[in-house]
């Protein structure tokens, strides 16, 4: 942390929240399964207010984890993924409100995932995992919701993957929500999607460190390497691969004619793949990959969105971006259009960028003016 | 082959021309190497005119071979790749014109490639094969032209990596082209291509079945499976895999809760991954794919298009499709736009399709329509 710095929400603190020890409570799955116990590793930024009206729920990406904003320690240079919008004074503004944020279930941050123990056998799970859904993942976020003795989100807020489980939240416990903002995401991913994420477990699958999913230390990362290089093309776009990388050469005058990182973009990727491998599980990968490929918010409602937003209460902010292929603008008008279908009170804004599906994280500047605007609104709506 | 197919240049056979026995003469490739011996496997259909200006050349895509037309024998039911398009009648018509289409060094159908035999060590190349770009399979396909006798092609014509070769074509070797069909093609691959290329290669390459290049009978099926995928992927468009496939399911009525393939479009890529296992090779795959990556016409020009067409003194048809986003139309306008500013004769058509970078195979009515139009006017004016 640079202690210079003065709107971080500084040292935080990873908790945790567990249920179903005993399986009572435990979590019914869409797929059938019951899974307990779940540990959810969950971060607070901020103070609850008297009137429990300033909760605010952010929901990670695919990569994502708890660790939202703030930093770990004193000498951790590496903040929360969201410190840009999240903090004193900023679009989420943890001097006025409550702020959580959730590792999914599935995941390999804290939260119950494939690398927890099978209180069956003893022994990680692994593929013994049952496959989860993006609606699983909210019950789990629901259950928080009643530990933190929370009983209305003031606003849930995701992109790309966050933004399908607040989409999910506001279809599942349309009591408990205020408000959603929905960035860069779709209320069912295209079968385009379906066969990038297709592709990346194949990597992984086919990888032989893989092991059916039972490796050790040495896990698949050569398989997750390059689901994750595949990954961040499609977090890109053509027009800033061009602005960033263009055919530029990396470290060398002419092509060095053999099958090394020639180019800048292929080094940026080859750096992109082995970072990760340091930071993410591979059966997470598998496991949270699925979840999205699942999703379609119509599924249980004969196909139609419009249906589906039926009980639907709350207010509504969608940001798509321009230049996001991976979840494009034509995702978030249908989302739009299915909402005022059921006369709620939605905004929407399709911000010009180059950056694509990865402008969620990067045009903080427009990101922050217009979040912090639809929240300041929310809150005195709340307040009356 | 169906006996009934009466517009087919029907039974065809490949044929073989050789050249650099002793080394003498050469090929001189880009990076510096000699490649010697050389052999190219090519195919003609129709027959050279006494005047000799009927001749039209072929390039084949990425994938593609020599077998451009008809059929290898009475019982075959799979004709050459664009049997669509060459034939008695057909835009290339074989009664009218002597079409030569030949496999690219570099590449696993018959022509010198990585799977030769390398004289110096008696052994298969495998990864000692030189690296070679566009211009080296030009160079090579030059050497044919002059054994086939022609002095000037009536027309080259190629989409995808095809129509690269074109457009090399028509700037090292002006005074043999009386015109250039470059379709759904480029000057120079974007970052975004070379990203997906080198995943692609690093799924090959990192497949322990690939053995640094040394496999035997059995290659790394999985990492070129996985290339294809992600290949196939590409060549479609989202709103062609909507149409194709939607989010349907294969043979389930709800998801599987599993990592198999529940969706069709994930049926189908695996489909599309396995058979193209068992027709091309893995190396081969390195290679040709490595050489899109180098293609870059402005690259001797600094950087400069126009100036690169400076000498250029054919006639272009240029063909983009809306849809297709691996080497999307602005990718050819930037062509047209160079061409003009050289005065250049240039014919421009952007066509409206769904089908991504495959149109250049699907769209054949109106391909067909454009393109013997063209050639017709073509051959009328190079007999004048």
């Amino acid at each position: 942390m640079n202690s210079e710095e003065k709107n971080s929400v500084g040292i935080v603190k990873p908790l945790d929240f567990s249920f179903g020890k005993t399986g009572g409570d435990a979590l019914a799955l869409d797929c059938g399964k019951r899974l307990f116990p779940v540990n959810i590793r969950y971060e607070t930024y901020g103070q609850l207010n008297s009137g429990k009206n300033n909760a605010i729920l952010i929901f990670h990406a695919l990569s994502g984890d708890a660790h939202a904003a703030g930093y770990y320690s004193e000498e951790s240079k590496k903040p929360g993924w969201w410190e840009s919008m999240i903090g004193p004074g900023k679009a989420f503004d943890s001097d006025k409100y409550f702020i959580v944020c959730s590792n999914v279930i599935g995941g390999c941050s804290g939260s119950t995932g494939p690398r927890s123990i099978n209180p069956e056998t003893g022994k990680l799970y692994n593929m013994s995992f049952p496959v989860i859904t993006i609606g699983d993942m909210a019950k789990a976020q629901y259950r928080l919701m009643i530990h933190l003795g929370i009983a209305k989100w003031l606003s849930i807020v995701g992109g790309s993957m966050g933004g399908m489980q607040a989409l999910e939240w506001a279809v599942s416990y349309p009591d408990s929500v205020s408000s959603v903002i929905a960035i860069a995401t779709t209320s069912r991913i295209s079968p385009q999607s379906i066969a990038f994420n297709w592709v990346g477990r194949e990597a992984i699958m086919n990888d032989p460190d893989w092991r059916n999913g039972e490796y050790g230390d040495k896990g698949p990362d050569k398989g997750l390497s390059i689901a994750r290089m595949l990954g961040h093309i499609t977090y890109l776009s053509d027009e800033s691969m061009a602005q960033k990388f263009g055919r530029n050469l990396q470290n060398m005058k002419d092509y060095a004619f053999d099958f090394s990182h020639n180019f800048q973009v292929e080094s940026y990727l080859r750096h992109q793949g082995q970072s990760f491998v340091e930071r993410f599980d591979a059966n997470s990968y598998l496991y949270i990959s699925r979840a999205m490929d699942y999703f379609d918010l119509s599924e249980n409602y004969d196909g139609d969105i419009d249906k589906a937003f039926s009980g639907v209460k709350s207010d509504f902010f969608v940001i798509s971006f321009s230049s996001d292929w991976l979840f494009p603008p034509y995702q978030s008008k249908q989302i739009v259009s299915a909402l005022r279908n059921r006369f709620l009170n939605v905004n929407y804004c399709n911000i010009d960028s180059i950056y694509g599906h990865d402008a969620f994280l990067l045009e903080v500047d427009v990101l922050s003016r217009l979040i912090s605007d639809f929240i300041r609104n929310q809150f005195e709506k709340a307040k009356r």
